[in-house]
């Protein structure tokens, strides 16, 4: 049984990685900390888990079991993780960090989207925790800088394009729209039922922070700076992001040769789906799972590449990658614990 | 392996057992029947289940691995499955019928509030599938008659405190509250998004057919007749239902009392949770499991006993408990294949 | 023109109440005020009013233009308004009150389900802002209290049945079911889109503050003292309140019957509107508007009376009412700005 | 008054146009018209109009009261509507065409992506109602095409930068998000509530109809040809559409700049509401009424222009646009009977 503490377990993601971990066969759950609900029991503020949990929810700095863990999910806000995470690893632990603060392989993109990095040097050590395409970097890492849920979904959808050199790097577009729980579970205004319900509006129109996480990626495929402009929208439900990517073909290439490409790609990955042609995704079919599904289509009267990804935004966006980086790092089946289908409807 | 088939595959419950029937370990699905979309690949029409089921719908008439099947599910709907599921029994299959058509012990009842019984005889010989109370005959059983959602939900609120004669049996109101898949997968203007959502409308009032079977169970519980008033309500959310259930108190007794029945009731139902005394249940802690959780409050200042029920009406209230009710059949642990813990948020 | 305030302005009734006055050709709207918000152009903080207030916040401390007005609608919360409602008479201003504060008639209840009233003087002057049974002395009122929510619709829905004789008044039952707007607008986990979504649940069971309010006014009417008990829902939906009313008939009576006592009694009440027979009302049907829409329903199995009102909670039931009563004060046509029919779907 | 009669009542366009004609002061509406429910009271299908219609629907056949109609607003399908409005000019009423019978100007493009037309010598006679950019030839108009849901918005964003030339007219992309009464009202799978709540998808990628329409009207302002991708999303919502356009700026320009020629360009439109700098809309702020929000963002990073509106899609994207075409063409004033603010929340 692999040992497992989560730091940061009151908020969506990290009562996802409770639920996960406490369904995982080869997990114990040994830990879980909250600085704001320490000293509560976890079934107290989490019925849905009911007493599977059995634990109590501890301040990190008096968190007792912590060194019990061979595995630590760091559900900590970006800012705070970083200034947890190189104690944790001293101690010998595994890390997968499910906050941005070890994604930006560059201190001063760091710096530039987010804030000063306290610890900088272990940029270059963390692995890019999307499954799919670092596998094997994942395997051997002490450290996992778990992907944001923008980037997973539109990254799945782009990188066999970019490899591929399908499209012009310059042109490439990418609107996304989330559901609430991508927003956290602080009790703030903007994510109140009554100002979210029946209401759909854009935020952060080409400054969103996960824009050069998905740029650094890119370009890393491409072997060429990429720029793109990235616009979240906020969409009145619960889980799921669809990101919808246009671009503009490089070259002629056929509906068939598009798809050939992308099959290929993915023919060994468990948790990615192809849609049939003429077909789209939406959220409502990876819903409760950790299923990838990517439309291709392409418009030849613009000569546009048009990509949709669908995921839950808390499962392959978020909790479910990270166990399925857990998973690869602990030497156990990819999809241990994650093997959930979708929940529909 | 449980060799399994699937008649009415199609609508929500059908949809949910194909689903279950994919995650169990136990179980090798090997056919589904569809009127409506005979001739068409699972995968087609239910992207979210993707390639797992690897199966082509078929109309019932030309089921050809029926023959192989162990165990039927039948979601067909009442007035149907009365016509299929004779021929199902004597071919010497287990079957848990979905429908109403085998819950009702008196085919007077079933033609009062459904239409003419066509197989009155088998009225007896079902056993009614309310798992937590019909465990043990449940497991000799040829025929499940699995129990209406709402029947689901108020009876394991009330049967306790019915046996312990905690409350006047003539002074029972039950409000219930559901989701639209309740309604089923049929595309009529009621079920229409814009019809429903932003709100919420009794229907059916003191009329609605779960009626008669949430009087016979109690009334076996209480060895009298029972009449009480039950009334629907369609809320804007996909799955649940909460049923509020009102009633006078008998007798002197206090709040630890009741709780204490309860404990007692329930302690060996594993998918039955007792919210702590001063909490009520919400549909969203059972989302997604085959959990039911029951709320109890006492009203001093007008001597009501109020109980609470929340479940997943597609799971507990249908397919999870059909499920559980195959496993109690079939000899497997009763949890086989239902443990999935609630989707939260 | 009448000069109008509205202090507190920035809640979601305190919302409502600047929409209808900027809407209501009589009324010009002079001063809003804010603790939170104060200095800030409403248009900067509700886009959705656009230019059309051309006010700023001011905190109560600082209105300036107080004095100009000729009414006051007071959307502080209970607790705040006692403590500023007393100045505003004594300066001459009518007060159209939607707190709780002026609601009671006993400062005993007052303390016993809220604090120590701080004006128990003005308890007995105040009127019960109910328009539809009241009119006559909200015609001559300086401070109108205006009704909660869940009492306008509970009220509209027993008053004919209890004034009539129709029902044992020791058996009433009131299930209510309120969207999430009714909850307010501050940032409470309780609140938030994710919490409330795809969910359904009970709060304060039989403690809640409006029973009291429900209880007294049809005692008045009975001249005898009621106690009932009153569950309400929490439902996904910004707004509408259904109450489902559960009562036991006293004396034989027939559906036609019942019906005219309530077609009687509502003869010239321009906001309710009674469903024909067989017919149940949906909050849908009252949305954005100022009705009241009632269903009633008999049950001869249990003997039951089922009453049922469906109203928008921030208009019939806060803000909109609100704008009738003062409408009815300032000697206006009754529907003054609020004739709007409600918005579909 | 205008008399007015409606044909295709019954849909969510025909449900808005009769709301908003019962609310209108210089209107009465005399006949009403839908084949499927012909022969029913509208109070007994559209409880939330009450009695205030006091119209009995009639077949297209039947419609004794058509005569006297000045005005007829068509709600007819396209397709449906070309071979009804012939008729109507000839006996000289005045009509707004809601279908997209009358609004491409080329009967080869109509047959393109609709079908064969059937009156195309009206093509050239029908004058597209975009208010504020045709309201001249609108004024003097027999028959107005009224807009597209989603051109509505598309072109409101679109046309002054085109007109501007800011920018490059081969790299238009618009990604649109609509809620679900913009698919209509007819009972069909993929528009009931559980197939659409908790879930967003693309659909007729590059394909939708309503593509030559926005390309037809930018290109008349550009005065060259333009093909630009549109892809639209469904939402679980009722109402609002909102489009996110990009597009390639194609000179150097300030966002000052851009913001005034927008804020010259809609200076005398009073259903415009441009959103200030760094703000962006939501459908939230304009539901239920005209108004057609505004967001503007320049993103230097890639050189590119975002624009983003946000409509009611059954107000200014269709019923209370036609209204506001109907006042224009009787010469009564733009706004009569559609002043209403925005519902928040």
């Amino acid at each position: 049984m692999v040992q497992v503490a989560i730091l940061g377990a009151t908020g969506y993601t990290g009562c996802e990685l409770m639920r996960l971990s406490l369904q995982h066969h080869r997990i114990k759950l040994v830990a879980v900390s909250s600085e704001t609900f320490s000293g509560r029991p976890v079934e107290q503020l989490f019925p849905f888990l009911g007493d599977a949990a059995g634990l109590t929810l501890q301040a990190l700095s008096e968190l007792d079991k912590l060194g019990e863990a061979d595995f630590v999910f760091s559900a900590l806000p970006h800012g705070k993780s970083m200034n947890v995470v190189p104690r944790l690893l001293q101690q010998g632990k595994k890390v997968v960090d499910l906050s941005a603060d070890f994604r930006l392989r560059s201190p001063d993109h760091y710096e530039e989207w987010y804030q000063k990095h306290t610890a900088p040097a272990l940029l270059k050590e963390a692995v890019y925790g999307l499954s799919e395409i670092y596998r094997d970097r994942i395997r051997g890492a002490q450290l996992v800088a778990n992907p944001g849920c923008y980037p997973t979904a539109a990254l799945l959808a782009l990188i066999p394009a970019v490899q591929s050199s399908l499209i012009d790097l310059g042109s490439i577009t990418i609107d996304a729209k989330s559901g609430v729980s991508g927003a956290g579970r602080s009790p703030v205004l903007n994510s109140l039922f009554a100002e979210v319900n029946e209401g759909v509006k854009p935020y952060k129109i080409g400054k969103h922070q996960h824009t050069p996480e998905i740029e650094q990626e890119l370009g890393l495929i491409a072997r060429e700076r990429i720029k793109l402009l990235f616009t979240p929208h906020l969409l009145p439900m619960n889980r799921g992001i669809l990101i919808t990517a246009y671009a503009n073909l490089k070259t002629a290439i056929t509906q068939k040769e598009v798809f050939d490409i992308y099959y290929t790609f993915y023919q060994n990955a468990r948790f990615v789906r192809i849609c049939p042609p003429g077909t789209a995704p939406s959220t409502q079919q990876v819903k409760g799972s950790n299923y990838c599904a990517i439309g291709i289509a392409l418009d030849a009267r613009t000569n546009r590449l048009i990509l949709i990804a669908a995921i839950d935004n808390l499962l392959k966006g978020a909790s479910g990658q990270a166990m399925q980086n857990m998973n690869i790092m602990a030497g156990l089946e990819e999809d241990s614990g994650i093997t959930q289908l979708p929940l529909f409807p």
